[in-house]
């Protein structure tokens, strides 16, 4: 049993925990979403940072399993995947995921910065100059160098174009289904003139919508849509 | 034997690996601090980025043992760990630790994007109104989060201050040494602030400088001195 602690709002970083804990059907609770009589709410989150653990994390995303406290998504990936049969069993296998679970951490933030280029705590509309500018350097080079890379790790994969790591479906393949979804959402125009150059991500993409469990998760309530106050976010004016 | 790939002229992101390696006195190439002749210069990384392999890393730094690159400064942190002993034995421990650099990363991601909000492609000339709001926010507010979260996990170590994970030193250690002197380069004024607030992170910094082969290492060529190429920069401008 894992106890999920995550803003209920937001997709946000934890949506890559979530799809792990779903794609593996694995029993869990995303804490924060039960009501504050349960034990849920935004409280549930805020008890754990501001308490006085010797192990406290920084920020959610946060993992409670058997008493011990997990956080930072790729460091929760990396002990998922081998107890969710979501990784290969060699350990250069599962550096390999991990190392590109980090290129997916150093993307999200680029991704996050072009609407927040000056200061988290202000909102978008008081550093708009910024992050239309930033976005523009995000559209126009990062994206592509990003996009370009992970396609090219499918290209080369020794196992064939269909998963990132090996041969099966890893955590890696659940998180790009998630880049490619919150791209489509906060930079339509960008992704359509981009994606027919990265057919394999968009095939990747295409086949983790499709499994089952995945696929069941997307049409239920579990997944809370898009919204502005996510990483990805539609603002037209950032996108080309 | 390691070979560590990384920009020869900056500490950057690499120091964090050099820092590792030299506490543990591990025998390991700077490869592209080598000369051209002898397989160095900025080519040899070049090669391995540009390369049609497999499992080609993004960016460095990057480790090459065994035949195998291992890239993403907190997953080569994670490997080398165990292998030079510089993160205690059980599970627990080593996610914690990894845990904690994965915050470290965050961090630097954050420090660096004071001199550059925008574009890492523009020179900071290019983007300074916004660096000077952007380190605004970082220096009155970041900085002093992220202070407080490692002075507060040194504070709340069940095995007492001296170190970040367990009572004996580890790779975490080594890097928030690296992250205060990063610090105190590029936000003196700050810095000099923030200190008297945080007792037990500036006397773990005093502790790794003392450490035999840590000020060893400190002392001679192969310490790159900090500059105004790496992450931490400084520009009197943005330290209040």
């Amino acid at each position: 049993m894992y106890n999920l602690y995550y803003w209920s709002h937001i997709q946000g970083r934890g949506e890559f925990i979530r799809l792990a804990l779903e794609a593996a059907g694995a029993d869990y609770v995303d804490v924060v979403r039960r009501s504050e009589k349960r034990g849920g709410g935004r409280a549930a989150v805020l008890a754990i940072l501001q308490g006085n653990d010797p192990r406290a994390p920084f920020a959610p995303p946060i993992l409670e399993v058997d008493g011990e406290w997990i956080s930072q998504t790729a460091n929760i990936l990396a002990f998922l995947g081998p107890r969710l049969g979501l990784v290969p069993k060699d350990e250069a296998s599962r550096r390999w995921a991990n190392q590109l679970q980090l290129v997916v951490t150093d993307f999200l933030v680029e991704a996050h910065d072009t609407h927040h280029p000056i200061a988290k705590h202000l909102y978008y509309e008081e550093q708009k100059p910024a992050a239309r500018k930033r976005a523009k350097a995000f559209v126009e080079l990062r994206l592509p160098k990003f996009l370009g890379y992970f396609e090219g790790v499918l290209a080369r994969n020794a196992k064939g174009p269909s998963w990132m790591v090996g041969g099966e479906l890893s955590y890696v393949d659940l998180s790009m289904f998630q880049v490619v979804a919150g791209l489509r959402y906060a930079f339509p125009k960008a992704m359509a003139r981009l994606e027919p150059a990265h057919p394999n991500l968009v095939a990747l993409s295409a086949r983790v919508a499709k499994l089952p469990r995945v696929a069941r998760y997307l049409k239920s309530k579990r997944r809370i849509p898009f919204n502005q106050s996510g990483i990805f976010r539609h603002y037209p004016e950032l996108d080309r």
